[in-house]
C-alpha cells in the first residue's frame, strides 16, 4: 500500500510493543527492535506482523516478519523464524501496534498547523478567496482556484487546474490534474472504522489517502473518508453528485456518475464507466463490475457481475424488477 | 422536562393570554396570572396547562393547573379548580401560548452575541483555529479544542477532552466528556415542527436541547435538532458517522453504532447496542428496543422489540428478508 | 424562460460559431451574426437554434431562426429561411454554442468578487454575523439577516424579511419575501447536468436560477442546484428539512412539507399541497400532482395523478402497499 503522508514513529522496541499489549514474553530478548507493521505477506525480518483467520494460512507459513500477533490456535502455523505474540483479539491488539507506529493516523483534530494562504509561498501562485487556510506539508499546482473559506490541511498534493469550492476541507488527499471539488465537502477525514467496545469504542489508525484521479468532479456537501489500511481512490473522469458518501478503502473506477445522495460502504470496489441512480446504497466489501448500471434508489448488497443493470431493495437484474413491479 | 437554556418571560397576566388567543372570557378575573406552561400532569397551581385528546382523561381529572386550553367537547372532564379555555386548534393555541413563555425557542436567527474565542475568557483555556466564534453563556471544559470556523453559539455546555472539528456550529447543547463532533455538523438547531398553514406554516416553540452523553462521536455533514418539550438525546459511547440526520425529541441509547446517511424521524426512542446500517431510515413516535439490528438501507415503519434483527422497506424479521429476497 | 443573471456574450459570427463546431460551409456568407440561442419555438430571425428530435418537427416547420443546429435526416423539416448547420450530435453543439454566447454558466469557481459586507453598502441596512461575503449584483431588502460565514456571491436578489443562517452559500438566486435558508446550505450551483465522455465529461451551461418564492424555509445542509434551460422554483410556503436535495429544473409547488434527507432528481415537477416522508426520492422528469402524500423512504419512477397517497419502492397506492406488507 502506497502510505503517502502519515510518518512512522518506528523502529520501537518489542519490549515496548509487548508492554502495551500486556504481555509478558519473559524468555524474548527485550532489546529487540521492529522497524513497521506489515501485512503477513509484506513483512521483512525487521517487521512485525498479525495473522488472525485461517484463510491466510498460506501467508503465514512463509512470512519473513520476526514478529506476528496472532492466537494460541494459530501459532503453530507460522515459520521457526517468527515469534508469535499471543492475543485474545488479533485485530484489537494490531490496532494499538499500529496506533503506536502511526499515531497521526488515529486523531483528526483539526490542524493547528495551518496559516492564511495569504501568508504562505502559495498567495502569488494560487486563485484564492477569504479567509483560505493551509497546512503543513501541502503542495499545488498551476493554475489552481481555491474558494472562501476552505481549509487544505496537511498532506495534501493538488495538481493543476483544479478548482476547490468554498467552505471545503480536505486533507490527506491526493488531487490529480483538473479535478473539482465543489462547495461544503469533507475529504480525507478518518473512515469509520472502530472496534466497539461498550466502555469506549477503540478507533483504529487510518494511515490511507483518498486519491482523486484526474478531471474528476466532487459535487456539494459530498465526504469521502480515507482508507485504513488501503486508500480511497475515485477514478479518472468520474463525477460526483451533491451530497454522496463515500467510506473508507472505497475504489470507483473511470468515467463513472453517481447520483445524488448515493452511499457507498466501506472497502466496495467498483469498475469503470459504472452509472449509479439516486440515493442507491452499495453495502461494504462488494464487487462491482464494469459497465454496470444501479438504478436510483436501489440497496446493492451482493456483487454484481460486468455489464450488468440493477435495480431495487436488494437490488436485482432490472428487467425482473420491472416485471415484478409491472 | 429538563429545560436548561431557554429563559420563561412569564409570569404572564391571563388577559394577555386571552388575548393573544382572540378569546373573551368576560367572567374571568382579569387580574390573575400564571408562571409557566406545563402539561396536565407536571402542572403547578399557578400554570396553565393544556388538554387535546381524550387519552389524557385520567391526568385532566387531577391536574392542579388554574387553566387550561382545550375544546368545548373535553372541558368537562377538567376539575372545578381548572378554567378552561376553549378553542378549535389545541395544540396551535398551546403553541402560541407557549411562545410567549419561550420567545427565544421559536427562532433560530444566527446568534449575533457571537465574539471570537482569541476576545473571550477560552483564549487561553481551550486549543482553537482561525476565526472560531463563542456566545453567550457558554461553558468549556479542559483540553478541549476547536476547528476553524466552528460557531459555538450561545446556551452551549461542552466538558472536558472534547474535539469539535471545523465549519461546525453548535447551540443550546449539552456536550459530555470526550465527545467529538466532526466537521460541518449542525447541531441544535430547532426541529422540523410547525402547524401546517396555508397562507403561512405556524412554527412551534422547541424549548428542548440536545444532550450528547460521554465518548460519542458524530461524522462529519450530520445534523441533530434540539427537542420542541423534551431533549435530543445520543446515549454515552454511541458513533454516528457522516451526514446522519436526527430529529427533535429522538433518544439513542448507549453503545449503539450507526453508519452514514440514516436518517431518525421526530421523537423515534432507541434502546442501547443498537446497530443500524447505512441510508436507513426510522419513522417517526417509533420504540426500537435494545440490542437491535438494522439492515442498511431498511425503512422502519413500526416498534422493533429488544434482540430482533430486521431488515427491508418496510423492515421486517432478517431471515425473513432473506428468503423473500433468495 | 426568465433569464435574470447569465449575460449574453452575444452578437456572435456565424463563421466563429462554424468554427467551433468544426463545420465548413463555405456556401454561408460568414459575414452574418446571430444574437442568440433560443428553442425553435422561441426564436427570431436574429437567433441561431437547435432541432434534435423528430417529436419537435412542427416547432421546426415554423421556426423564425435564420440558422438551426441538426442532423442530416433532420434538416429537411426546416423552413427554407433557415439554414441548418448539419452536427453528429445536436446536443452536444447546442451546448458548445450556448457556453460561447453564456461562457458565466458553465463553471462555478467560487465568486472572487466578493466583499466583507462591512465594506459594502449593505453594512447599515443588513442585520450581519461574522465574516459575511456580498459579492457582485447582489440586491437585499429590509429587515433581513445573514449569520457567520455565510456568502452570498453574485447575481442574488433577497426580499424583505429574510433570514440567512450560518455557513451558506448562494448564487444565481432569486429569494422572495419571508424567506429562511438555515445552515450549510449551498443554493444556486450549477445542476449535474453534462455529455458524459470518456476523455473528459462536457459540461453544458446552466443558465437558469433558483427562484424561492415567499415564506419558504429551507433546512440545514440542503442543496438546490439551479436550472440548465429553465428555472428551478420553491413554491410559496414550503418548507423544507435539513439535508435535502433538489436538482436542476425541478418546481415544487406551494404549501408542501419535504421532510430529511429526500432527493428529487432533475426537472421533475411537483403540484401544489404536497406532503413528503424522510429519505423518499422523486426521479427526474416526473409529474407529481397537487394533493400529493409520499411516504418515508418511497422512490417515485413515475408520475402520480393529483390526491394520490403513495409509498414504497417504486411507490405504488398507499393502501396496495400497506395490504402487500400486512
Amino acid at each position: 500500500m502506497d502510505n503517502p503522508f502519515f510518518k512512522n514513529k518506528g523502529p520501537i522496541k518489542i519490549s515496548e510493543i509487548l508492554n502495551i499489549l500486556n504481555l509478558k514474553e519473559n524468555h524474548l530478548k527485550t532489546d529487540k527492535i521492529v522497524d513497521d507493521i506489515k501485512d503477513l505477506h509484506s513483512s521483512e525480518i525487521t517487521h512485525i506482523s498479525f495473522f488472525h483467520s485461517k484463510k491466510y494460512k498460506s501467508f503465514a507459513k512463509n512470512t519473513k516478519a520476526s514478529f506476528c500477533i496472532t492466537t494460541e490456535s494459530l501459532k503453530n502455523d507460522l515459520p521457526m523464524n517468527c515469534t508469535p505474540l499471543l492475543v485474545e483479539n488479533v485485530l484489537v491488539s494490531t490496532s494499538i501496534v499500529t496506533a503506536k507506529f502511526y499515531p497521526d493516523a488515529i486523531n483528526d483534530n483539526f490542524d493547528c498547523s495551518c496559516s492564511l494562504i495569504n501568508e504562505t509561498k502559495f498567495k502569488d501562485k494560487v486563485k484564492f478567496g477569504k479567509n483560505v487556510l493551509i497546512g503543513d506539508n501541502v503542495t499545488i499546482g498551476e493554475n489552481c482556484s481555491i474558494g472562501h473559506n476552505s481549509i487544505i490541511e496537511k498532506n495534501v498534493v493538488i495538481g493543476n487546474n483544479c478548482f476547490i469550492g468554498s467552505n471545503t476541507i480536505i486533507r490527506n488527499s491526493l488531487i490529480k490534474d483538473r479535478v473539482k471539488i465543489l462547495d461544503n465537502c469533507v475529504i480525507g477525514k478518518h473512515g469509520f472504522g472502530f472496534f466497539p467496545n461498550n466502555k469506549n469504542n477503540l478507533r483504529y489508525p487510518h494511515i490511507g489517502a483518498v486519491i482523486i484521479e484526474e478531471n474528476c468532479e466532487i459535487g456539494c456537501g459530498s465526504t469521502i473518508d480515507r482508507g485504513s489500511m488501503s486508500n480511497t481512490i475515485i477514478g479518472k473522469n468520474t463525477y460526483l453528485d451533491n451530497q454522496i458518501h463515500i467510506a473508507h478503502n472505497v475504489k470507483i473506477g473511470q468515467n463513472s456518475i453517481i447520483a445524488g445522495q448515493v452511499g457507498i460502504a466501506g472497502s466496495s470496489i467498483l469498475g469503470n464507466n459504472v452509472k449509479i441512480g439516486g440515493q442507491a446504497g452499495i453495502s461494504g466489501h462488494l464487487k462491482i463490475g464494469n459497465n454496470v448500471e444501479i438504478g436510483g434508489g436501489s440497496g446493492v448488497i451482493k456483487d454484481i457481475p460486468d455489464n450488468s443493470k440493477v435495480m431495487g431493495y436488494p437490488a436485482k437484474n432490472f428487467r425482473e424488477f420491472l416485471k415484478e413491479n409491472r
